[in-house]
């Protein structure tokens, strides 16, 4: 089925249909991607304020066969926010940023499509309550952006993706109807999952609106730790040892490799580097309970078992939240010291997290031998088995010399993962960067199954054209 | 769609199809079920042993349009299980029963849909892992089962449903397809959740095979306790304190009003009664963490606290593991009472948790008015907003005299618990026995949504037919 593009005569009718000021041209800054390796088609920036002016534009849409991207921040790394072929909508929700509800003795928020991760969190914390969802980008991810991808960030280990911290979204589907799914109960067993079905579509087949969020106490106790370790090997037995001793107030368990530290110290100097000499793998540990859980006694006798046994070699335990804040710094500044870097390609793959040092240590092998000048920097989440396995030039080399091995060089890693029994897209999901992938690696009645849904929901075809479903 | 009806010819057919044994004619006990309110017209019963043997009848079931019932343990409350109208081909996974793997670094299991709960947990205690999902008739109820029907149970507060417990999934889909979604990943984001829109489908969007469970790290310290508290009120900021004091270390916090220790003494007067006077309202209370998380003394400290608040009048912390086991073995004998005395309808709802006194106080009245004679059984897991609320004739009374008011009774309780943002299904679904009340009650998009999917992925209409949505 051919969609029509967003033509100037299409574009000034919905305009005229909406109130003042909803639909302009659409400036530049959302037609890119934070990699800069897409740029987007649509012709015509729409921003509801909302969720019956989006469902007025989505019957419009459907109405005229015209495609329709969704945008929440933008900071999507798969390209899932850009529209690519024949002119479309972008439809951004970041004028719908309401919290509309924070409860904390239900803990629950009811928070709007548009509204910003960290202004989600401090609602929260205002109402003495934790909203766990973290990741690099929260000052500019939007809820519903992070819903539609499943986001997943540092405190998945403990908390679970967007997925788990969500309890009803409202949504509305390719038909214009508005799904009004805005309950807040822990146990719902009516019917089948659309909420699931949505959360992670990558809008596809509905633009979420606004969304029912888990609250939790907020860790009364906190206990920060950065340990220097020889291998993923030692940081594996290292997961084991702390998940023993710390059970379920472990919150964050990252692996870093020497390769992020130099990417720091030569991107942005002025970040204070922890150890005196970078160790070639550190791990960032944090663990978090109420009062009396004795976290920071428990972290650190734990800590001193792994020195004993050789596990690590060593520790800064943060003696104040400020020193717990300089060693999140590191992990967090490490996405942006790639960019300045400029990756010749990177990836988001996790595998059983047992299996992470076999992946790393046949990865670098594998690709190695296809360039030994080749950069790699491997961070991510070890408690979730997510590896961010990003591969750069030599030092003073040029990606773009690059361009004719990229594609292998992807495919080494991706087919590896695959092999292991993971997933080439661990956290960011599929978006138009990796539909390819998809095809590739995807179980066959899967796709399937896919297909027929997306056809039944969205038999025009008009919900993010291109993502996720080839066309 | 009009299905055809499995007569002695196609199941001879389909007999000869499979290996010896496989099809035979079906023993009355898969034909009812545990509240003997349906009894099945199912005409053979379909064991296989392996995956490929469900796909060989989904797929003689497709090419001859035959209905096909999934069977697990048999123990669903809603007529899940039970094929009504035309003969169907009711097909049991009791035959596999194997856990295929228990990896404790990974904490994951692989079971098949036949794995008994018990048995499962089992398996993971024998690694030193705690498989959490538990629930009454976990001695009986199987794993395919369990997630088919996204199963709650004592332990959600923590744990999460069975949705929650699950990694992955392998189902036959109504095609004849294999699902292949055992992956044993945190992090998977590659297209649709169709594992989640197989979990609470109860059956009708194909048939899980097999899961890749998760496990936790067993909880090495643990205390139970058993309160008398005045009313629901007191019960819901005993709560709030509770969380505040033991974090996510609270498991279980389990209401139970007096009707159900009075049922328990007079249906199974052997059952010791831990208070010498059933209290109005009393509550099971269970917390556990890790070596050194100080769980009893932090309970014992909350309780205190909770006595001098007069949030409870009398409290019981069990010393040894075989009195933590008599206060569950309480909780655990209610429902069996529950049956025993023989209820005239029973509700599986719930509400926001600042809502289940507002819940409590307006249904008992609401229906009081409607018959002053009524008992009711109210009992469940506050800490999820889901009540079991099951109304009962007074002592000496036949529940056959209500059988003109259980309708209006039903009505009375459902309409309620939507007034207040509520589910008329928490845990148990919708199977047969509650398809009217989706239709009643369910979002109108959802609905439509759920239609255009069951349509698309089941064109013939043979999975599980009759169930959640009414043909």
């Amino acid at each position: 089925m051919t969609l029509a593009a967003a033509t100037p005569d299409l574009i000034r009718a919905l305009s005229e249909t909406l109130p003042e000021g909803r639909v302009t041209p659409v400036p530049d800054a959302y037609l890119t991607e934070p990699r800069g390796r897409y740029t987007g088609t649509s012709q015509a920036l729409v921003r509801p304020v909302n969720t019956a002016e989006v469902a007025e534009v989505v019957r419009y849409a459907a109405r005229h066969r015209i495609g329709i991207v969704p945008y929440g921040g933008g900071t999507g790394l798969v390209a899932g926010q850009v529209g690519l072929g024949a002119p479309t909508l972008l439809v951004s929700l970041e004028r719908m940023d309401k919290v509309r509800l924070v409860d904390p003795d239900d803990n629950v928020m009811i928070a709007e499509a548009g509204v910003i991760l960290k202004d989600a969190q401090d609602a929260a914390q205002a109402a003495d309550r934790l909203f766990p969802l973290s990741l690099a980008s929260e000052g500019s991810a939007r809820i519903g952006g992070l819903l539609a991808t499943n986001a997943g960030g540092v405190q998945v280990l403990r908390y679970g993706n967007a997925r788990e911290l969500c309890l009803g979204i409202e949504a509305v589907l390719p038909d214009g109807s508005v799904f009004d799914g805005l309950k807040r109960l822990r146990k719902d067993n009516t019917g089948y999952d659309l909420r699931n079905l949505l959360i992670g579509s990558e809008g596809t087949l509905g633009i979420i609106t606004a969304a029912s969020l888990r609250l939790f106490p907020r860790p009364v106790e906190t206990a920060t730790a950065l340990v220097a370790t020889e291998d993923p090997d030692a940081a594996l037995r290292l997961l084991a040892l702390m998940r023993a001793r710390l059970g379920e107030t472990l919150s964050a368990f990252e692996l870093m490799h020497r390769q992020g530290l130099d990417f720091l110290a030569e991107t942005m100097p002025e970040t204070r580097q922890p150890f005196a000499e970078p160790p070639e793998w550190s791990v960032l540990i944090e663990a978090g309970a109420g009062q009396g859980a004795m976290v920071a006694a428990r972290l650190q006798d734990a800590l001193a078992e792994a020195l004993e046994d050789a596990l690590i070699q060593d520790a800064l335990i943060a003696q104040t939240g400020q020193q717990a804040a300089s060693f999140w710094d590191i992990r967090e500044r490490i996405p942006e010291a790639n960019r300045l870097i400029g990756a010749i390609a990177s990836h988001d793959i996790s595998v059983p997290v047992s299996l992470v040092p076999e992946f790393i240590r046949r990865g670098d092998a594998a690709l190695h031998a296809m360039d030994p000048s080749l950069r790699i920097n491997c961070f991510g989440h070890l408690g979730d088995g997510n590896l961010h396995y990003n591969l750069f030039p030599p030092k003073g080399g040029d990606r773009a010399a690059f361009d004719n091995s990229r594609k292998a060089l992807t495919e080494c890693v991706h087919d590896l993962a695959h092999a292991l029994g993971g997933s080439v897209s661990a956290e960011h999901g599929i978006g138009r960067l990796k539909t390819a992938d998809l095809v590739r690696y995807g179980d066959p009645a899967k796709l399937a199954a896919m297909r027929a849904i997306k056809a039944a929901l969205d038999p025009l075809g008009i919900m993010n054209p291109g993502a996720v479903l080839d066309a």
